[in-house]
């Protein structure tokens, strides 16, 4: 058994917890945060957990073999090296930390330990991403045309974290999980409303070495919420809208073959709506954190590098660097 | 009764000419296309219009006061010119031509012999379009925020045009029916698949004097048929959804204030889904192009300028001619 | 060519006039009505058609053979017997008559004179219930479990029908295509709104010879559209959603297995969703008015019975009949 | 407060068990089923809450003042009859009882001792059905026209109760909340499938002795889950659609008059789709079962009579046992 504590009990610590607690190669020892009141809950909803708001009885312990951190941002790079030079194996929430010389620098202190140092990207370990993973992989899917994801909705997010850092790790993760080709270079424009000294909605633009784009729109500011990833290839496309019900995912025929002109020319052929069959797979219903958690415990245990280990975790950041980069910039392409 | 001829009977022009057919302040005299295939379809449709394949039998005719272009882009210059010069009132397909210079030489002709010369861009005569450009207008709507665009489909145009010029001089007309302000640059990326030679997917980005920010969708390879507009105001925010087949239109209040942080402040307030009321107003059934071809008609007679006139037009292709520059440049953003 | 003239030009008869005149075994030689103003739309429609307001114009004629029929229902019987009397042969509008005894009396008229008489059951020949039919009689359905309908709408209908009469038959007719057994028992409620005379919303139960059960639910007022067919079997499910764009035919695993109980037995097994693979095949295009008018025309020339033929048309008609008395009778289950 | 014991810790107790857990008005004491392996979950969900698996401990105790029961609806009499019978204050999971006569004998019992006998029809304290009831009474609504709901998802629910008495009723609760008039007559038909011994699909028609007519569709062999009921009025209609992630509820204008015929009469007038506007009001996103629990510490603590009494919930079992017998007898209607 991996004996953990979680640091971090605001909006997505008790998700970790809760699992950690639950998952049988674990065991969740304490939790830890600096406000009194968000240890409380954790102890009402972990029946009697010990905590504590002092991170150094987690650090100093010989008890404790990991720890997961889901605090802010700009505390990721402070507790994560804290925690590694205290050889303790390390979960991260994403993004990884604030920038790309920091992840560097927990990547090189991981490495001279030997630990394991992973990102919490949970999106990735959705049953519908791995699914269109394995799907991606097949013959089936042809080659990669593009990538488009929209995540909108209305929020406040007072935070340490723009648009960018708040949504977009989702679908870069995913870009890297799926293509074979590194990003090249990113482009994104933005805009603050409301007051707010933070965009609150922007687009980013990524090339890949091979040609290939992505575009992510993520807006805090939208009346309808909208989540919906497309990975469009040359034989098949997969739509992944996480906000339907059932059929989340949807596989179409791509069905296009280029029609090369007649003499005429100039009148379009209108081919509306789609012309292949739509399938849409059954998807087991497991929780994406509980198969992450589960990864974690694995890869700590076989001493193997985590799907989202620590050089995924800065390939996201360095296309989330470049992005706040570009936008300062007023759009201009950034290369990588 | 305004006689009119149309030249172009492919795609579009049946449309038009079936609504001067039926407007009883014109009087459709005769329908051009160099394809007699088409001429046929033109009488079998209009019970024997008179139909020509020399565009000279409208042009050199005294019974014709008007002239329709619907043929592709390329040609619009050449033709809109000639009737222009035959002292003819002009209607021109969208966009109006290929070219700023060429759009220059329009307006000045037109100017010069006090003729009527109207684009038809005729989804700003939708009723869902005119709604919300009442609304927007109205104090209920507040600052415009922003305005975002998508419009995708699975088809392929085997065309002059590619997806910009194809797609996005509506969503450019409605920015401008609605924002006060100019575009002040523009910048653009997009991609090539399927062996074809012309862009089918594009993005582009706009940013007004005034500092809003527009972006738009375009595609013409996405497995889904989506054409979703989203005009976002500090009160209200208007989404237009063509894909549904009744509540096109939903009104939703903005219900966003910015909460300036307390002591704690990393923890974030999650709103999720909207918070306000939302409202979809009953829109009347009318043809859009029936109500473009009544303002075309009106102003001709009155002598006014049209909504979609010259300059509108003009100001449309000169957003789609940065566009194209700036995609050449990868994504470099253009003044304006 | 079969010599073919149109009665009546209201809601259904252009379109019925439009396919006829379109396909290629028909000759359309002139449309009756007895409205002057529906002559002359029918004459602008159709490149100056030859049209009367005597229908003895058709029955006389030596050059008339076959005669459509799109009048209100409670005329059905005299014009079809009419024509069939004089020879020719008839497609009539659905329901075939108001009552069975006169649908009896057709079929042994147009059987004496070995004619082919066809009830235009629009709704049979559409790509969807063709896919649904041929699926059904696959190995692939299973069993037929249930059959669940719904046609709802917001709209009035100042006609000589109430609302079984005329959304039912599409219901009824469908099922006679699909299931083996014929109906059994019929029941019907209704009920009848704002000062109507007609029930405008109703609920019919059939029980099928076999055990069956299907169930329509036929509504004029409804905020809704609905339009929406489930047929379920043992192995798959299928569900057609005629107001869905695209993807209007969803086909299900039914993924049910009955778990018999342990000795606890009482906290039931919650299988929310569903729990196999959906599919969604493409569908041809075609207009279901076309494949109608053709296979009336092969009916005709091979002396062939047709699909929607005089039998099924009177099963349908017995269906409304027991539907209507059921209703009068508080919803009594009359056995046909 | 209210010392509280619940009993039966299956698919239901869990989440009555947490509500009163969290209201400061219950102080809840024990939990108590008859499965030590419900209990141990029990304990780690409530931070090591006392548990039996012998309801003597909650009756027997002085320090119960009153008594939750989330069983079988087989035991749902006998337990509660205990409960009150050792004077203790009573919520029974919905349906009160099995039927009409052991409830009466509840509501005797309970009148008797002058205790609260509520029954926790959850679905009436959501905040949709809590807008619709005070819209239903304003003026805006009308007189109630219709009635309309269906409640279909696949699921196996091996368990003592069929479809009818698992999901109808929440829809009877919810007509006896709106209607001011009682059920005057009830008929059903139904059906098992799959090897069932239960119905797993049905159809219910209520008559109000006011002429309104009420339709429930409750079926577990559906492959897409619905839950949506339709509330049409002379000037309004509400459809709350529970599968909606916002726009739960929305209200549409009724916009229907009766035209009386021109002389021609024959053709009919179609309205298509809605006519006038919609609103989608906001609502708050409280936990019904919390506003239930709220409910219940009042009535007990002020002796007031709950929304959902024991006459309430006797009004909802006369209906399905008069369903029950209905379809027994083939769908013939039985009189209330």
């Amino acid at each position: 058994m991996i004996r953990i504590g979680v640091v971090g009990y605001g909006y997505w610590g008790p998700n970790l917890a809760r699992n950690f607690h639950r998952n049988t190669n674990f065991d969740l020892k304490k939790v830890v945060d600096i406000d009194p009141k968000r240890l409380e809950l954790a102890q009402a909803n972990l029946s009697g957990m010990p905590v504590s708001t002092d991170i150094r009885d987690l650090l100093c312990s010989d008890e404790i073999d990991a720890i997961a951190i889901a605090t802010p941002i700009e505390t990721h790079f402070d507790l994560a090296m804290d925690a590694l030079r205290h050889d303790k194996h390390v979960l991260v929430e994403k993004p990884m930390s604030h920038s790309v010389r920091t992840c560097e620098l927990l990547i090189a202190e991981a490495q001279r330990r030997n630990l394991t140092l992973m990102v919490d990207h949970t999106f990735v370990y959705t049953e519908a991403v791995r699914w269109m993973s394995d799907y991606f992989r097949s013959d089936q899917f042809g080659d990669l045309f593009y990538v488009d994801s929209v995540r909108t909705n209305l929020g406040l997010f007072q935070r340490d974290a723009d648009v960018i850092w708040d949504l977009a790790p989702h679908d870069i993760a995913v870009l890297q999980t799926l293509a074979a080709s590194p990003v090249a270079g990113v482009s994104a424009t933005g805009a603050c409303h409301a007051g707010s000294r933070q965009p609150d909605i922007a687009y980013l633009s990524l090339d890949l070495a091979d040609g290939v784009m992505a575009h992510f729109h993520v807006n805090w500011l939208s009346p309808v919420k909208v989540r919906r990833m497309t990975v469009a290839g040359s034989k098949r496309m997969m739509v992944f809208d996480d906000m339907e019900m059932s059929e989340k995912l949807k596989i179409y025929d791509t069905g296009v073959s280029i029609a090369h002109g007649d003499e005429q020319g100039e009148y379009r052929m209108k081919v509306d709506y789609r012309v292949g069959d739509m399938m849409s797979p059954a998807l087991p219903q497991k929780e994406a954190l509980q198969t992450m958690v589960e990864h974690f415990g694995q890869c700590i245990q076989k001493n193997e590098i985590p799907q989202t280990g620590a050089e995924a975790g800065l390939a996201v950041v360095r296309v989330l660097e470049a992005a706040h980069c570009s936008m300062k910039l007023g759009g201009e392409r950034i290369k990588l």
